[in-house]
């Protein structure tokens, strides 16, 4: 009989594959990374490694389609503050003084909360992004990052010139990492020049990567770019010629049902952040609507200072909630079309369609196992509506990350725990000090 | 020195008092069920028992103020449905079907989830009250419960009359009892005629105990109640001479700056529960109107058929989150606002201030633990910012109710979790039969 490296057994496979088959009492079996096996019953193959379900749920690990890692260092720094004074007073000043040891610990801390809270795959934008990416590396988890660029210097790269050097030598440095993947990454349009935005996308084409932006984030962008260009922020994008099926754009908060059209015949893929656009008071974003226009759609988190957690469960969970009370039609966002933005429909926005998001033979194996053995995950009349319902990312109890088993009943096997913590209160005690100065 | 039964320690005592008082490095020793002590450093007496809080939080237990527990054996059955789908295909043919063992059941699955997620004191609206009660008496944790009263047959008690006589029973049966309190509970106004509401008022009142409605909780309500009596909901209740401080209003979603005056003049305590609200597209209630206007505000989840979980740390974070954005302003609902919601602003909606809510020498001893050793609960610049807009009802690792250990290490000690979770799993089967009918 064959053998597989790994098979984890004893449980419901939800697949999301284009059928959304589940397999009761399936399996899933692994070898050199990739998925290779799918079934229930017996397994027709011997494993040299089982992971134990426990009857529990078997799913795609989740993918965090924005985030800025790093700033779970930031975690609850400075909550229910006019969105000036936060940035003014509390933000921008720490990431002046932050160099790279910094975002490696921070990224670190991100990674450690993501592998326990079921999340396999994240998309970041940050400072330091080759830090994001050692560290992700390190960690085992697989992403797409970039260096964050816009027109004032950073405290990187220094002059914003160098900054596309930057990018391009990480595109360099990852090409052929079987985890980590490049971006290039305008902040927005509100901190880039018109030059610096084409100036990205001309890299971005050179290199065929993505191109991921913040767009429409805040009604006070969208005034700006009236004021500054008399265009709206799609349509302002637009005219520059940026919006083409290589662009992700996050948020997506401020736009009009023409701009939803734009962004639908262009082939942008589309990031919604719920929680973020609701913890810093930026609103609803239409999301339905553009589920409507079939554009593709992720989820995330956005950071861990406007949000404050990485959990795609509590995310899943506000996304198809608020979306009924935003609409008053209790039937849209719902549990089966969240779970697919967090698993297939992010990997499709960041261009990994192929390679993960569904439990189908021939993908890297990206896995969590949901332990079900719990007063609020019971009784289990349907799987999709307790995940995003009624599960967090505590109910997650092993992952696996392209065939590696990164958390074991819900010990990370990547990580020192410890270490991370330890390390992530050190960095705390320096932003304290650069707030008081 | 002095002896004490059990004591908390060697963590930040959040005492939720007036002052917001805390103690790091703090301890809490409790006597005959009762707070005795409270500090910091080296605790001034000696324990019978010790609790170890592992540098974590020590805070008050969480008050669940409007809930129906047995629902939790609906949970995730019907999910993005219509409303009135949802209610005459599913919920009412199974509610018509269950018995007393039925609901002690479900109540039992909701006790274990509370006390796992934290909440030490639940409020209930459902059908066999008295098995609730002695759900929750079984499983040590404290609970305003009362019979739900409408027009039409009860499969508990028949006719209405008998609803009266039933509540009356109850108020009897539970007398004395240190953890069970009853109230009488009209289900809402389009459920129940005028001269019912009258009814249930007067026995509230001859026997001094809360009442308890739904009110202004959907569209739907505002227009039948306008239909039929020519008033919106609150001005109606209000000609029936029922808003006065014994009420205890849930929902209370559609209300206008009036109806916001005429509640906060009448002393009506109000229950928000925005998960439920936003998933049956209910609304947005104007929670930060009606705190302005120094109305008591509790916080619930209502049943996990509309939610669908009992987390009360979730609550709090969609509490926070959705008026910053649904108000556009930031600064609304802070942590510190929510936090006291659900802790000291929900035990005076319930009448309960003088006993519970907050960490006060002479209170009842109801406190529960959070363990911080996590990255999501790391760095530790705020606490109640953590506890809001991080945490999750997993954290919790302890839980003290009246005195008594509840749950240790996330161990249930008052129920065994294995029995629970069977007896729901074959209450699933009936109610699975049963909608098959």
């Amino acid at each position: 009989m064959e053998w597989v490296d790994l098979v984890v057994q004893n449980g419901m496979v939800l697949t999301m594959d284009d059928q959304n088959t589940t397999w009761k009492d399936g399996y899933v079996g692994i070898k050199a990374g990739k998925i290779t096996h799918i079934g229930a019953g017996p397994a027709p193959f011997r494993a040299g490694r089982i992971v134990d379900a426990g009857e529990g749920l078997i799913l795609p690990g989740l993918v965090n389609a924005h985030t800025h890692a790093a700033m779970s260092l930031f975690r609850g720094l400075a909550d229910d503050l006019p969105l000036m004074d936060w940035l003014e007073n509390y933000i921008f000043p720490v990431e002046q003084q932050m160099d790279a040891d910094f975002v490696f610990a921070g990224t670190q801390l991100a990674c450690a909360e993501m592998i326990l809270s079921g999340t396999t795959t994240f998309c970041d934008m940050y400072l330091f992004a080759n830090e994001v990416a050692r560290s992700a590396n390190q960690a085992g988890m697989r992403c797409l990052v970039g260096e964050v660029l816009y027109d004032f210097p950073s405290p990187n790269y220094g002059p914003v010139e160098a900054g596309l050097a930057c990018t391009e030598q990480l595109i360099e440095t990852w090409r052929d990492n079987p985890l980590v993947s490049i971006a290039v990454e305008p902040h927005s349009l509100y901190t880039c020049s018109p030059d610096l935005l084409v100036q990205t996308q001309e890299l971005a084409s050179r290199h065929d990567v993505p191109l991921i932006i913040h767009l429409a984030e805040t009604a006070a962008e969208t005034e700006e770019v009236l004021k500054r260009s008399g265009k709206r922020p799609v349509a302002f994008l637009s005219s520059l010629g940026l919006l083409t099926p290589r662009l992700i754009a996050d948020h997506v908060v401020h736009v009009n049902p023409d701009e939803i059209e734009l962004l639908a015949e262009s082939g942008v893929r589309v990031v919604h952040n719920p929680e973020s656009n609701q913890k810093l008071a930026s609103g609803f974003a239409p999301v339905s609507r553009m589920i409507a226009r079939a554009i593709p759609m992720g989820l995330g988190t956005d950071g861990c200072a406007s949000n404050n957690n990485l959990d795609l469960f509590g995310e899943m969970d506000t996304a198809a909630k608020v979306e009924k009370a935003n609409t008053l039609d209790p039937t849209v966002m719902s549990a089966e079309t969240v779970l697919r933005m967090a698993t297939i429909g992010g990997a499709r926005v960041l261009g990994m369609q192929d390679r993960i998001g569904s439990l189908e033979i021939g993908k890297q194996a990206d896995i969590i196992v949901i332990d079900t053995y719990k007063p609020h995950l019971t009784p289990m009349y349907h799987p999709y509506s307790q995940l995003v319902y009624s599960a967090t990312g505590q109910d997650v109890c092993h992952s696996i990350i392209n065939g590696q088993i990164v958390m074991a009943d819900r010990q990370l096997k990547t990580l020192d725990l410890g270490d991370v913590l330890a390390a992530a209160e050190e960095k705390a005690i320096l932003v304290k000090q650069w707030i008081a100065r």
